[in-house]
């Protein structure tokens, strides 16, 4: 049986006819037996769902089902019938059976118990044979897919952007070194400099922290065109919502100002979540029902207002409200909780970067509704982007999530050649090192606009998980690189 | 006119009718003019086609009609008519035109006269812009998105392995270190070893080279997934085929065997290159004839036998020949390139690797199709292999395409505990680093398969391009990462 094609428990469960037979191959949940039957909840990965596999111990040999533990793989051929009580319309009578691969009950870790989220980060190997992390990994790759899809179908184009790069797209700072350079003996010039000319590229190189400055060159030959690739920040933070390695969507659309930019951006937004709820319903359904028993115990003031299922509603279900930064600022500022000082930073003036209490206020809050805030202070943004009439801010957007957030930040880039390089030198970018970004400005220059998904926290949305390390396959953090 | 939306040339030229109005954005490629007309070929990147743009001198400022040069960007408001002979449908006469970003021809490189590929690759940030880049990232987009929906549509889920990594999947070592130690003054332990514990990650980490092992410990959970991202190889390499950064598609798949991943492999294949067939055909046509003019001017015998449309369409009509490596050593022995001496490494016994002109002598010659060829000696193959019973050979299987020797390796893996550790001690692959790894064989195992399709290949493939420099929008290679 084991070089024999089987059918996925995903079709049985959603089509397989009761009286016909069928194999199927995958691991072991759980067994529980009786002098009379056994049953096996049976588990391939193509469903949240298990099939129930139904074993007469005077059928199939002792010692077979005594290698059925929990984790082992196994095939198993049978004939459907009408389910009893397994929750599912058909179980399996198995006729014959075969152990693929044994797990010794006494050292596989995935017994059927809880466990910890930290202890399942240490075999994030194994942890995507876990019902939640299956769910996890399922609705991510139907994300990925729908990113795809929805670019692909409005005509845009996926461009590769380089990983290894000699920039530093926002000037942060905080990237990663590539090198091939023997770290025991790092040749230096006579100056006593690290001689990078004898280094792979010949200069210094670092991994990407964004896209968004190739993917603008891109756009400026191809028009609409986005990124899905990895970027990376070498910031010692541990916590809940940061990666070292992490993806990001970044579309760079020319002759969209930033209006269509927010159009474009709802859009996707809504399409995503939209597109999880129509192919990911028994993966959001456990999800949703895991939410709600978590915070079962926890005090009415400390349960969130809304479950997965409402917060993804609540996306689909609004328009965005768009609002300035200037008017989000006003309705802040007369806010009951920076009034009765319950905000941590507390709202002064004009010009304070928001944290995330205040963007959940706005959203949760005040407009009940995703919120898209426009045109920030330039002081508190990048340098590329458009500066406003005003002289004082840019039109830049972040979008604003329940729960969450800031989950897009955009802009209409600045196209103006002169108003672009005066900003640099104001923001000390060097430019001799941007000249090919600066080219696009020189050459058939024209107002274009673009965004940045974090795909994680996206997908930490749309799964309603609340550590980031839980919404990668093998999370990359300070002082975790294993796997 | 700036911030108003206008409408793809693409949709114009498919749909556009006659006598309607349109606003149409984008970059200049050429102008001509006399006194009573100027002609202006219009291009937004949506499409290889142009749009014509007609303008009257005596009614569009000539002030503006100076600043219409090749690279600037504009946006022209007017009436379609149908083409008199500008090859198109329809033309648009203009009624109003503005200048979004000039181009100054004194200095914009890109003018209308034949470029090297080499010069381009320079301005690698503006190639996009020319018409042979245009089509060969329009045809990538177009190969990403079919990569997606094949596997999507067959119920497997996208896995994005990690990039920094601590392993190295082929143990081939030419890997490139990823650090945050300062280089100048690089901490050491009291032996005078590099401290990596003093290292973002607290231990040496890499860029990985493959997302096989981490692919399979996806599958050995949700049945059949695939991984699609960037790998990396630190080689000192420069010829046409090799890049420093470069993307994989690496499908796993459990309880699949060496058939099995030989008849998917060979179906996603054939479904790529009918994808391109049906969804590219005016920017493969462009590729077509360019690959016929460039070799016009060569001897016959140093032209393709096949044009870049045949081979696509070798591929899609040619069931791919199945033949064990054995048979194929066999055949090339006996070959009369080998008898008259003419392979540059001739085939003496069974045991050699296989070069590119034999890959191609079976392909092109004998068997004059795609080929697949399977059990290959183990010695010159992966540790992580299936051993076949012979003792000899393992289950692994390359395919061969024309004019471009392998473009997929791949194996049953061998899942049998015993088995692997014994040959990884062999090799010396050091098992305490992959005790992750091993855990899949050691908990629930089940055979299992995959394979690797070096993208940059398959688009090499596709477009006809010769040199993989020219199939990536940015290239790194050695001495090259600039942008």
């Amino acid at each position: 049986m084991s070089t024999e094609k089987r059918t996925k428990i995903l079709d049985i469960l959603q089509s397989g006819e009761v009286g016909s037979s069928a194999l199927v191959k995958g691991w072991i949940r759980t067994k529980r037996q009786n002098k009379n039957v056994a049953f096996i909840a049976l588990n391939d990965g193509s469903t949240l769902n298990n099939l129930q596999l139904v074993a007469d111990p005077n059928e199939i040999e002792e010692s077979l089902l005594r290698r059925c533990t929990t984790g082992a793989s196994i095939a198993a051929r049978g004939e459907l019938v009408a389910s009893q009580g397994s929750g599912q319309k058909v179980e399996l009578i198995v006729k014959s059976l075969e152990i693929l691969g044994e797990a010794d009950p006494e050292k596989y870790p995935l017994q059927p118990k809880k466990h910890s989220m930290e202890f399942l980060r240490e075999i994030a190997h194994l942890r995507p044979r876990t019902n939640t992390f299956g769910a996890v990994f399922r609705v991510r790759h139907a994300m990925i897919y729908a990113v795809h899809k929805f670019f692909n179908d409005k005509g845009f184009y996926n461009i590769h952007t380089p990983i290894i790069t000699a920039s530093d797209a926002e000037g942060a700072g905080e990237t990663f070194k590539v090198t091939t350079l023997d770290l025991n003996n790092v040749p230096k010039t006579e100056e006593g400099k690290v001689d990078h000319e004898q280094d792979f590229f010949e200069r210094e190189t670092n991994l990407t922290v964004s896209g968004q400055l190739e993917g603008e060159l891109a756009a400026m030959a191809l028009g609409n065109i986005y990124t899905f690739g990895p970027t990376f920040r070498a910031e010692n933070s541990n916590t809940t919502r940061h990666l070292a390695e992490f993806w990001m969507i970044e579309p760079e659309m020319a002759f969209y100002d930033l209006d269509d930019n927010a159009d474009l951006a709802e859009e996707m937004l809504q399409y995503l979540v939209q597109y999880a709820l129509d192919n990911c319903a028994d993966d959001l359904k456990f999800l949703h029902d895991r939410e709600v028993e978590e915070n079962k115990n926890k005090k009415e003031a400390d349960r969130p207002d809304m479950y997965l299922m409402d917060r993804l509603k609540f996306v689909v279900d609004n328009a965005f409200e768009r609002v300035t930064y200037t008017e989000a600022i006003d309705i802040l500022r007369n806010s009951k909780p920076n009034k009765k000082k319950k905000f941590n930073y507390l709202i002064e003036g004009w010009g304070a970067d928001l944290q995330s209490e205040h963007e959940r206020y706005l959203v949760e809050k005040h407009f009940k509704k995703p919120v898209i805030l426009t045109d920030y202070p330039k002081d508190i943004k990048a340098f590329y982007m458009r500066q406003n009439d005003d002289d004082k801010t840019v039109a830049a957007m972040d979008i604003l999530f329940p729960g969450i957030g800031e989950i897009v930040g955009g802009a209409q880039r600045e196209e103006r050649m002169d108003k672009l390089t005066t900003r640099m030198e104001e923001m000390g970018i060097p430019s001799e090192e941007l000249w090919w970004y600066l080219d696009t400005r020189r050459f058939g220059s024209a107002p274009h606009s673009g965004f940045g998904l974090g795909f994680e926290r996206m997908i930490l949305f749309v799964t309603g998980m609340t550590n980031i390390r839980d919404v990668i396959p093998f999370p990359r953090t300070p002082g975790n690189a294993e796997f």
